[in-house]
């Protein structure tokens, strides 16, 4: 649908035009229709098309071929399915929990190639990393710190370890000042060398590389290039301060994708022509000669290649507002209603997935199931006259979807995730009975 | 502790001394010790005291006694032992999901003392509770009265329905102004002699009540008066209209409870007072002699009852700013981290649990362990020096605590629930592997 206001054509419209099809008025998703998923797998309903997902990895690794590989945020999306696409297209993966451990694991990713963040690791939880033999535990505190020589001198283990650093405020990025602030996550850079010897002096850590904490959502090239050289100097720094090399630098992750109109796609040709300068940087420090280089989008890999469904249940004027009754909301796509930390509540791309190319849409308000005004999934899209049975599609839908979401609020049963893949559906995770409901005793 | 700045008792402190108990340094909930309780059933935790919630029933209770009955709106805490304690008080239930009506009867409610409620629900869910035999259906749309009617003639069984109503712009109560407002839910006012009439045309439908849409969180018991005022003339012109009896007069829910400092707890004698004006209201329609009036808390039944726990993983300095790292957050309790909804993100009433009456305290940023800066559960309460191990507790956070929450996020466990009982403790919901992880096919 086009904006109202602008005229300009909408990000909805411009992802219709390159990524989906159609089908008369129909959304087409990986060469299945919207209905045909729905009648086959229910409603609500997370659409995941596989070719858009390995099309936005291999668009980035074209971009940063033979200068860093590319390890999937698994936080982003963690069905396992999702996380196996990216392994088979050569991706490592980083996690952040135990659980994510094991759908790692699940998703044929070799221990050696997982790393471990996070700002509040369990002893328990790093005793099984440990266990697990993964790649690196990037140490965020300093009693993670200790819990981690700890476990890994009762198991006789070496580990490798990085240090997550939170950088100084003089580091600058295009238009957007990173860093500077105090944070949860990682060391501030000014403790820098107080944290490298204390590593040091632990018998069963090794200190193998450097990770910088980096933003979200950057869609600025240049903003991404000022970190990783920035993150180049600290690493450039660390081994000069101890006389080894290290095996990694992991430049964080902060890839974004546009969710609104006006919002431009990270540019990956300005991204791509700034590494000769990088690599450049690097050739500086001898004793990152042999150092692997890292970079762990999330969202930037899965947002585009999910659509999340749902089907309309009324159409109803009040007080000259139309309001657009759906069955899915914000039990299933927190961030789509705009509650997922965003302060400005602008709407996800939508389309009227049963109805497109409609003229005469008006602006509506599309609500969710759920009994509270917080349950709204579109607030200034303009929509054509809907009725029950209807489909809503919410575009960019495919990070930080279903498992960042509330799925027992109001005790709904969870919707199904689907990977369709040029025509082919596959079952990714059942819908579900309420998760509230399961295993309670009483 | 004290808020730092007025000197006030702080409303942590206020609800410690009239809530729960201390041993020694150490919060006690229902007699029994915080760190006992994370002993027995991990961290982090959230604990039901059932004194506490009976009592908060009973307090209302008595308040209405003898003018309005209870139902319980089970979307605040579905935990079947939650609502099984007020039905065991007398209470009925309100649902909004088949999964609700589900917990429900899990709880013991008879189906004749159970309402359906909510703004999309589904042919399915609205047959599902007409063969359950459930008291009442509340209608929101022409396209759930149609679903209504076809589904109760399938059955050949008559319903007992209400309308719902989102009041007009008139209605004042107080300095707040109610409804008048485009909204999501039931009919707006003007529309009630149309709805009226189509539910009458309906061979299977018995037009049994009215149901106001109430707000949310209402601290101001003349607020709740005039809003049960007007939904009881609203009520009398419907039997005007009709001629016929009504069963019953919803007049939803809303009843807060305070969350900041300076929120001054809803006043039951206000409430009470102004009862016998609202019974003169209802004996000026004849028809209204036999009605049973409902009010339907969540919220206020359970909130104070509720506390989480969680534990320190590590306390740490970002450039001035010191943050305790906690193994809970967000992904247990959106509503405590700011992100239901709320747009100024002020603290739930946090309680430093082990170490209760230090002096020294200092502002600190409380923050779970999920990677993002949204996993913040405490931004501006002051905090003792806390060590690894020590327990922090959230207040207030028997309401829209764990089901409202994005449990798989980051793939975390989900936290055991627990009742305590003057001493005695029931694992009312048993500590659970990330939700995201469990019936993967793939």
């Amino acid at each position: 649908m086009t904006d109202d206001v602008t005229g300009r054509r909408s990000l909805a419209e411009e992802l219709l035009r390159t990524r989906f099809g159609t089908d008369g008025p129909e959304l087409v998703i990986g060469g299945v229709k919207a209905r045909t998923l729905v009648a086959a797998f229910g409603s609500p309903l997370f659409v995941y098309d596989a070719a858009i997902m390995r099309d936005s990895y291999r668009r980035l690794a074209r971009a940063v071929d033979g200068f860093c590989e590319i390890h999937y945020s698994i936080k982003a999306n963690p069905n396992p399915a999702v996380a196996r696409l990216f392994v088979h297209e050569g991706a490592g993966i980083e996690i952040a929990s135990v659980g994510e451990l094991q759908l790692a694991q699940q998703a044929g990713c070799p221990p050696s190639r997982i790393l471990f963040a996070g700002p509040g690791k369990g002893a328990e939880e790093l005793d099984t990393a440990i266990a697990a033999g993964i790649g690196e535990i990037h140490l965020e505190s300093f009693e993670e710190l200790e819990a981690c020589a700890r476990r890994a001198a009762a198991r006789r283990c070496r580990v490798d370890v990085a240090i997550r650093i939170n950088p100084g405020a003089s580091v600058q990025g295009g238009a957007m000042r990173m860093g500077g602030k105090p944070a949860a996550f990682g060391f501030d850079e000014e403790e820098l060398s107080t944290i490298v010897e204390r590593v040091l002096q632990q018998e069963y850590l090794t200190l193998s590389g450097i990770h910088l904490f980096a933003g979200t959502q950057i869609l600025d090239a240049r903003v991404l290039l000022a970190q990783w050289a920035h993150a180049i100097s600290l690493a450039g720094h660390v081994t000069a301060m101890t006389g080894c090399p290290l095996k990694t630098i992991d430049f964080g992750g902060g890839l974004g994708v546009p969710y609104h109109a006006g919002e431009v796609p990270l540019d990956l040709g300005v991204l791509r022509a700034g590494l000769p300068e990088l690599r450049g940087h690097v050739a500086r420090f001898p004793l990152l000669a042999t150092t692997r280089l890292l970079v762990e989008p999330g969202r930037f890999l899965t947002a585009e290649g999910g659509v999340y469904l749902a089907t309309v249940r009324a159409q109803k004027l009040s007080r000259g507002t139309r309001f657009i009754i759906t069955d899915g909301g914000m039990h299933h796509h927190l961030a789509a209603s705009g509650n997922l930390g965003q302060v400005v509540k602008r709407d996800y791309p939508l389309l009227a997935a049963t109805r497109l190319g409609s003229k005469n849409c008006t602006p509506a308000v599309v609500a969710g199931p759920l009994c509270t005004p917080l349950d709204m999934i579109g607030r200034q899209t303009p929509f054509p006259d809907m009725v029950a049975g209807d489909l809503v599609a919410v575009l960019q839908s495919g990070a930080y979807g279903l498992s960042a979401s509330p799925v027992g609020f109001l005790s709904h049963p969870s919707p199904a995730e689907v990977m369709v893949d040029d025509g082919h559906m596959q079952l990714i995770r059942p819908r579900m009975d309420p998760p509230t409901m399961s295993a309670h005793p009483g």
